[in-house]
């Protein structure tokens, strides 16, 4: 566990030192409010319907959030790969039963931080405020961007922005759920992939 | 303009107040950054392609973020009402060109802040970054419920949603423009309207 561990916390420090400088007390604090999970392909980090407790960073692998309607018809949310953060926000903050799924789309490994957790970072270590700020207005910015591009492009333009912002993700998701990321059916994404293919625009997973 | 500046401020200083304690010269600081602007009805506060400089608190109106597509369809982003924050956040935090319109949909007065006079108070207090981690929270959350309930629930709870959720905005602005948010044609908003009426499940503004 040793060497796995200084892995995945090197990671994790190297995400926040992005954006905020930590001392090694303070290092040991947040080090000290971790738990680590360890999930196999298709295991479910979250079900719709359970309690959302926990704010993932992921040291390895690749999730899947999705929403699932009354006739069983997916729809999915977001990607998470290494060195992204996912949940359902909106019940992790109200405290309230999620609305989504998140599966482990690949063998995965995640350090989970509760609101608890967060709530004594932010008090103890008020530096993390800014931490959060940024990482909540990256997600919002993200979550923006993808309203737009889903208005004003067209669904091939679309899937090459995918493939060219998330190649991480683009290499380990299926295409079906690529095809439901971008709100259109896989049959249409294969006519994109084969059109895209044809007029060499680009080198397809 | 004496009362008008406190009305002004004072509303400010309140939404403020939800989330952190400012002390008097922290208010004499904030307070020196801001700038006043009034808007008449159909005026932009931002237009697509132009600079997105401001983050906009309303004290009164409202307004309509939207994007023009290439056949000047638009679609409605986000309405705010007095006591709403508005931007175009992607851009304004990128400093790039703006992709939507802000539009005054009423008389408005708005006081405004640049990225740098955020920057200033982040530094020189950085208890705002507990505010602005709270707003993109609160935006990031708003848009995942969005976009949730796009995909999990029919129109006309989504419409009766928005006159539960959004009283204040539902009053002020017209059909076309929710038919627009709601991403339905007003024809569509029409029929579930009289559809609404007739089973006196609401009453409508």
């Amino acid at each position: 566990m040793g060497k796995l561990y200084k892995t995945q916390t090197d990671l994790i420090l190297s995400n926040i030192g992005k954006h905020i400088t930590l001392n090694q007390p303070e290092i040991k604090f947040f080090l000290s409010l971790l738990k680590f999970k360890e999930l196999k392909k298709k295991d479910f980090l979250l079900r719709a319907g359970e309690p959302c407790t926990t704010f993932n960073y992921i040291t390895s692998g690749a999730l899947r959030a999705f929403y699932r309607d009354v006739n069983d018809k997916e729809a999915t949310i977001m990607f998470a790969v290494t060195d992204w953060w996912i949940t359902d926000m909106p019940c992790f903050i109200s405290q309230k039963p999620a609305m989504i799924h998140i599966e482990a789309i690949a063998k995965s490994r995640v350090l989970q931080l509760t609101k608890d957790d967060i709530d004594s970072l932010c008090i103890e270590l008020p530096k993390f405020e800014r931490f959060f700020r940024i990482l909540m207005q990256n997600a919002y910015i993200r979550e923006q961007l993808r309203v737009l591009q889903n208005l004003s492009q067209p669904a091939e333009v679309r899937y090459n922005n995918f493939l060219e912002k998330y190649p991480a993700i683009a290499k380990q998701v299926t295409l079906k759920n690529i095809a439901s990321y971008l709100g259109i059916t896989p049959e249409f994404l294969s006519v994109i992939r084969n059109k895209l293919r044809k007029g060499k625009f680009l080198n397809l997973p």
